[in-house]
């Protein structure tokens, strides 16, 4: 008999839901499921990156953690792990091989004894009330899988993110046996990926690339490169092959990208030769139309390799007249700008660029409506839960299992934060715990909110002026030239006018007041405000400091 | 005998090449096509818009100009307008009758004398050696053109934005007739519309968007609103004849779109009878399922209706619950994060949203792949010189034109302010003349270039600090406790230990320096550099401002 009830609750990010973190309670037991990071919106000035808010889980010192699951090792499932393992020591880490040797890269500079623990998908794992059964799923790294946790309030399927590959590049499709099986065992609550819960159809297969590659790699007449994620390890694999086929060889450019090779690589997920693999360091000793070189910055990171070749700041190549680069990628919603600034600039400097929108170079690593269809069919739930997406594709997901007949009250459409309790009975969603998502900007965790970013909001469209004075005490009268300082308000060099209306200003408005040194101060900021307004229809932040002698 | 050569000059925004302005120059006189602005990338911080540098037509004070020509009236053909009028007030503008309804308009406020002369698209038009017949083209606004412009080198067609639309809802497809009959007689160099160029196909007819629409109009059960470009003229038919069908009287809400549609109404250009609109200010009066709202804001403008609606500052009405919200039409590059987090905020405050991704509700106003191929076969160009799209658009463009048999040292693919001159013998591109665009922000023109957008940018991502430190000028003593001034790079009422470090930075580096007041000055703002960074691994703006009496 179960005495409590079970208590789920999706934490995590801005704008993604239920995607960077999952908290599954029963009584004072608790298991946590992935620790992500999301990236920052264009107008989240500065921030580096968002963490998911689990100071919930640091004040419930009654709960005891048991471990931390992850379903596969990109940055928005176990970006924010260093972060977990700061608050929570104790909690084992268990993840899957390639996985798990990702997580260790990424605590490999932290003081952390957290142990990680290595599962395969076949291993069952038990957690007090908690039976975890792994299942793997493809995407687009390898070694991804879902868990079915097994509660007192019966089998929870959480999918992680997942696609039906049916010739996926390292032949392990998506574990349809396995998720039939929980279909007839019965399921109280489907948690699925939604990220593509707007696209009708199938995904097309991780195979169906390697077409589009190979015409790029039949028609480039010098060297040719290939940028897409550092995880994406099938990719990789695919350009290997073709690599070999089109005797060229292979190099790895970007830091991350030679992290990634070399781990996928030792632990056993990427097929590569050394003979096939080149050092990048002797790469010009190759002639061009013998070179494939793997690239990052296919989301037009500034940083990165691709990038910095399109403003000719790559230190071990330059871009030559006759490269071809394949941009295997899509754009995230929000990097658009600037990846097609990067293909621009390429283009610029001579080389030949294909995308995804001139040819299938790349296919998405989640699910499409059919699949999700699919999926809801193996599963058979009782209830439906769509995670991992924005709200629209949540809503979108509800109505795709609304339309198979899940009646619209079993369908649970909730925000980060708010609880999901699971009793005997029903699925329902009863609080939200406070908190939401923690901005990370250089080493400070937090310490940034919405006041601070939005005077960045301000400074970063009209910049800002101080006026500093100094006054005779007795008499009032200003003591030497006001001191200016300004920036991303105007070009001061070119601005004498202005600047002469502004140190007219100053002195009218000194000499109007006969007040305290505060309230002259505060005269003084309104009625540069004014003059500055009305002379230039701008709002950079004015201050003023007055000081009397 | 032709004495000059021809001389085209695009000139224009960021991004685009050869859209917001064209010259077209022989001997001294001079005809100029378009005169639009571009909108800012994301990271032209506090950029309101961008005009074309039309400095060197100032200059070339030899050169008559003898009209401005203007395809159509969107605003990057238009929106620079009145910034030409103050530069060539003596200079008549051409337009056809909606656009030069629309430039009146925008002109309205200025103290322009200048003419708007409105001729049809079977006019023909004199300027000097320019001879100009424009043709009635479709795109995403009524009463479009190209022009023909034949010169003493031969005959140039300019297609403006342009698509091959077989039902257009106006019922006046792009003219095939004059297009084959330029190609008849024969064209020296085609300059073409590429936004789409990486498109495969054709673009749907605007016909098609009603069924889509007529589909959420029957499932809704409440109010509906659509959402599109208050110039989309023939998408507010639709609308109006599907509310009429539906039995809904059709408001409209937004500035913008009320302009729109009285101006388009007085024109002739649509199609509503007055018994069928209703007073916005009455809309309460009317049952939910009795009304059709147009508004503004289709590409989440903070200041238009549907960002107002999804934060609850909408004035005229609020948002309620079964409300049918229809975004006819698709996220501008660059505008993908705010549409999407405006869709996510209507669903949160209970609309039900169809977007482009979930039924065929917009279509482009551009033409792909397949139209291009068919402008070059009625065409028949001995030069092709794509415009109007990114470089990568006009390469692909220009790699059509070539599949299509034209050599490849036929295809001009040039950047703005680059001059394509065209004698007897060949079409080439020679010098590029000075200048590039220029940005406004509030009443300035031009007076922000590279430097202050950097330091905005530098602002927008950490802020600044400014320390004012009093010393007595014998004794080198700090003089009462220093001020600090600070926004955007931590919340200062948060951060007392931080601030700590601050003041005794400041205390230790004016202790350590015997210099004189400038270098004592520099010394400061380093050593306040040095400890900011290291204990937040920030790098806001930082100045200090040192008085000694």
């Amino acid at each position: 008999m179960a005495k409590h009830n079970l208590r789920i609750i999706p934490l995590g990010g801005s704008g993604e839901i239920g995607k960077n973190m999952t908290v599954f309670e029963y009584g004072n037991e608790a298991i946590v499921i992935d620790c992500g990071i999301m990236f920052p919106a264009n107008d989240m000035y500065g921030v580096d990156y968002i963490i998911p808010d689990f100071n919930y889980l640091v004040q419930r010192t009654d709960l005891r953690i048991l471990a931390l699951l992850i379903t596969h090792g990109h940055e928005d499932h176990i970006g924010a792990v260093s972060h977990f393992v700061t608050a929570f020591p104790n909690v084992p880490i268990y993840a899957t091989r390639l996985t798990a040797g990702l997580i260790s890269v990424k605590l490999r500079d932290s003081q952390s004894k957290t142990e990680v623990r290595v599962f395969s998908a076949n291993d069952t794992l038990n957690f007090g009330p908690f039976k975890v059964e792994p299942f793997h799923v493809c995407h687009s790294i390898p070694d991804c899988v879902g868990f079915a946790v097994d509660t007192p309030h019966g089998l929870i399927i959480h999918t992680g993110d997942y696609k039906f590959d049916n010739s996926p590049i390292d032949g392990k499709p998506t574990d349809y046996q396995k998720l039939a099986s929980f279909g007839a065992r019965g399921v109280r609550l489907l948690m699925a990926d939604s990220t593509n819960a707007d696209r009708p159809g199938w995904t097309p297969s991780e195979a169906t690339i390697e077409p589009a590659l190979d015409r790029a790699f039949t028609q480039a007449k010098g060297r040719i490169m290939v940028a897409t994620f550092a995880s994406l390890v099938s990719r990789v694999q695919i350009v290997a092959h073709l690599a070999a086929k089109h005797n060229r060889k292979l190099f790895v450019n970007g830091f991350t990208m030679k992290e990634y090779v070399k781990l996928a690589r030792e632990k056993g997920y990427l097929d590569i030769p050394d003979n096939l693999l080149g050092d990048i360091n002797k790469l010009n000793s190759y002639e061009p139309h013998k070179v494939v070189i793997m690239v990052t910055g296919s989301q037009g990171e500034p940083s990165a390799v691709l990038s910095k070749l399109a403003t000719g700041r790559q230190r071990t190549m330059d871009l030559q007249k006759g490269d071809t680069i394949i941009l295997s990628s899509h754009p995230i919603p929000g990097n658009e700008e600037s990846v097609y600034r990067t293909i621009n600039k390429l283009i610029e400097r001579g080389a030949d660029v294909v995308y995804d929108a001139l040819d299938r170079v790349h296919v998405s690593g989640h699910a499409c409506q059919e699949e999700m269809r699919l999926m809801m069919h193996l599963i058979r739930p009782q209830y439906m839960m769509p995670v991992h997406g924005e709200l629209r594709h949540l809503v979108q997901h509800g109505k795709l299992a609304q339309e198979s007949g899940m009646p619209s009250d079993r369908v649970i459409v909730a925000e980060n934060g708010v609880v999901i309790e699971v009793d005997k009975y029903t699925v329902r969603t009863t609080e939200r715990i406070p908190g939401g998502y923690i901005f990370v900007d250089g080493s400070s965790v937090g310490d940034i909110g919405k006041a601070v970013i939005r005077d960045r909001e301000i400074l970063g469209a009209d910049g800002f002026l101080i006026a500093s004075v100094n006054l005779n005490k007795a008499t009032g009268a200003v003591l030497a030239e006001p001191q200016i300082i300004s920036r991303g308000f105007v070009y001061l060099r070119d601005s004498d006018d202005l600047m002469d209306t502004i140190r007219q200003t100053i002195l009218n408005s000194l000499q109007a007041t006969r007040h305290n040194t505060e309230k002259r101060r505060e005269m003084l900021e309104e009625s540069l405000e004014r003059t500055i307004y009305s002379e230039t229809k701008r709002r950079p932040m004015v201050f003023a400091i007055v000081n009397e002698f």
